[in-house]
């Protein structure tokens, strides 16, 4: 795969590649989240492959906002790398090899440790959704803690036990928070992972300004589900994509 | 109308053309919310058409901060696109076209879901202005909320009489709130529109932060009538127009 | 004064000439509080002429963000001004010219509506100085309204009696606030008053951090006059002030 | 040593020469604490001497967001500059000078005044670790009141005998707290010293949107000591020291 083995400057793909298209916006899904303020230093995002739905993508170890195309690696569901040619992985690619194998509806994942959702892993006050816009969240999301199974660690999540534990407390939601640590956000594709995980920290901003004033009404579980397949319709996520790429700088792909 | 089918680099309306100088105006007024923060991928802002008060301007289904003057579509007082050309208009004109009905004196209309403001949305706390210069959001600002007539929806404000509920919820005032979802703001122009929005949210903000501290004194009724004066005097639309407009990289016009 | 009349690019002032050296920092003042955020649309800095000390300098009319040297006019005393040209001057030049009237010792005035300084006039809460840096603004800040002695008004400070009744409250502090309104800071030189300006805010944002967490320890009447005289001293002024023009992109005079 | 009488545009290192590194990156790490808000016109950070541990580097009396390789100056551990040139030093670099002097593992000294952790320095409400790329902080951070011993002074740690006082509340932890004042971060290398400040602030800024929510979870101390250790592994220090020199846009030396 030649396009990979170059150093593009830009994040274009080729015309009639199927894959480096998906790659391209992966590159551009590290830009936006960074340029956002979902991700810092830390934090990934990753695409699985179309073509052999057993294996995805996710950048060598570097921070969001430097990813570029040569740096994306190929992992197996193990988190075994394909191909690695000496790059060094993601200490936490087991958090993507073990949703992308328990959720067969999942094509992108997204590990953060945004400063406004943060509060919600380690206070039991519940994130849920309670503007429109952040309906794609869903009604439920549950809090991890590595500390109940494992007991004292780094906190990182390192085996592939450890990611399936963290894909159980997942479940059918889109959004799990990870006590003192961040949360994992699953998409039906990269373009909807990385607006959920925009749209996480916006509510939970919200939130947070809104719970000294008062207990916030929250959405009802139709509205959520409505508005969800709103801001998921073409029309809505075509404006957003494009809105977030031309914020970070990156072509819309 | 040649300026609109052209695809002009800048926003500078074409001397001696009414109609260009209010669109031109408009395509600022959607560049400055943007750069305010007022709107993010969503969100939008018209315009009703001076020559015939029976249309409106507003952008086809694209974020603010992206509109160009190509992007601007006329629609009739029940939504209908006047000349689509194949662009596809925002899900939500309906906000626009009914409160342009319902109100005569309005001729320009923001709809907002700025972060500050959606707290107000859900807790029941007023947002009344504490601060002179946001006097010109009123004295009352309602809360509407669409489930009290429409029942579970998607909670877009799709069909005209949706549009017409909220309308009559906004009645003679400047501003409305939607429970979880965001604002309406009325102005007798575009300048005095997007001004009022901006200082509803600067109002929010100050409001958020007072709150925890006691209970904030309002102003009188006076006062926000003799301020909102004030601050719609061409001394002071002026000198705030020409200063948004300068931050947001954007022609006065 | 050719200085003046001409329409110069940048700030720096003429070689050998004292009152330009003023007037270019007066520019930098306009500009350094703007992009700290102290004033936004409004808001407006002045300083004493130092070679006529029954007059003063401030911008015409405009945002602070975008004064330049031909935009300051001279007034005297009484707010009247001494060459408009044509030039329109602010509705609350009254505020300064009492200031400079009642206080001998103040050579520079700032009046803005710093958003984290807002909540301090509308809530009783008192704003005093709880961090070193911030020792400037003064052991005692007084909160004035307008409506005490003139009732319901349009808020603005318009007319020499009510410039007269707020110097008075001001009384020998450094900054006295203004109920729903914004802050008026008095300075030995307009350095110090953009500096104080700048404090007084970053200490109002401190404390409402610090206030949902617990009383806290306010500075004692010792450490801010000692500490005070630090800030203010040579070593101290400078760095601030050369950081200060550094990120307005202005320089240093 | 020629390259510090020269005047270098960049901060990059001369080949083959091991002090010269150390003090670019010490550049970097001025740019980066005051790019990350860490440090405003006030706040330093200083460095040892690899090849003579009685000295350590600083900026002469700068912000630093302006500081450049010829501002450093040298100085011995009781504070005494080793080559002034005429350049005025810090009145605070006793803080650093004790610092070295205590603590044979320190390498790097940062002192900061940064927002967000000046509501723990007042109010006191302890400020602990609650997510695990704060780690790194410590389990404990004393608080350290210069009136308790010095009683009524301009809070400025001037003399030895101050800085030694601080030190010895800092004892063997990597963070202390200075009442009204800011904090000092110790790090056995300069990238980890600006690492735990930054990361100080983030812990901080979390704190202060949890409390109000309810009691926040801190992490247990074998999860500080543990997670601490992977942050400062290679793989996450080269990662974060990459990025924040990337948003800083200095080398990474």
């Amino acid at each position: 795969m030649a396009l990979l083995g170059a150093s593009p400057s830009g994040v274009r793909a080729q015309a009639g590649s199927a894959v480096p298209r998906e790659l391209a916006r992966l590159v551009a899904a590290n830009r936006i989240l960074a340029h956002e303020g979902v991700v810092d230093a830390f934090g990934h995002v990753s695409v699985r492959d179309s073509r052999n739905r057993e294996r995805f993508w996710l950048s060598r170890s570097r921070s969001p906002a430097l990813v570029e195309l040569d740096d994306l690696m190929e992992f197996a569901l193990d988190g075994a790398a394909i191909d690695a040619r000496g790059r060094t992985p993601y200490g936490e690619r087991m958090i993507h090899a073990a949703v992308y194998a328990a959720r067969a509806d999942v094509h992108s994942v997204v590990h953060h440790h945004a400063y406004g959702v943060l509060p919600f892993t380690i206070t039991g006050e519940p994130l849920r959704p309670v503007v429109h816009t952040a309906s794609v969240i869903g009604a439920e999301i549950p809090v991890w803690d590595i500390r109940t199974r494992f007991g004292g660690t780094d906190m990182l999540v390192r085996s592939i036990e450890q990611g399936r534990d963290l894909a159980a407390a997942l479940a059918d939601n889109t959004c799990v928070l990870i006590r003192g640590h961040g949360a994992v956000v699953a998409g039906a594709s990269v373009e909807r992972a990385v607006l959920t995980a925009i749209y996480l920290q916006v509510n939970a901003n919200v939130l947070l300004q809104a719970l000294p004033l008062g207990t916030p009404e929250p959405l009802s579980v139709e509205e959520i589900e409505r508005s969800a397949e709103a801001q998921f319709s073409p029309l809505a996520l075509d404006r957003s994509w494009e809105y977030f790429c031309q914020r970070a700088g990156v072509d819309p792909g």
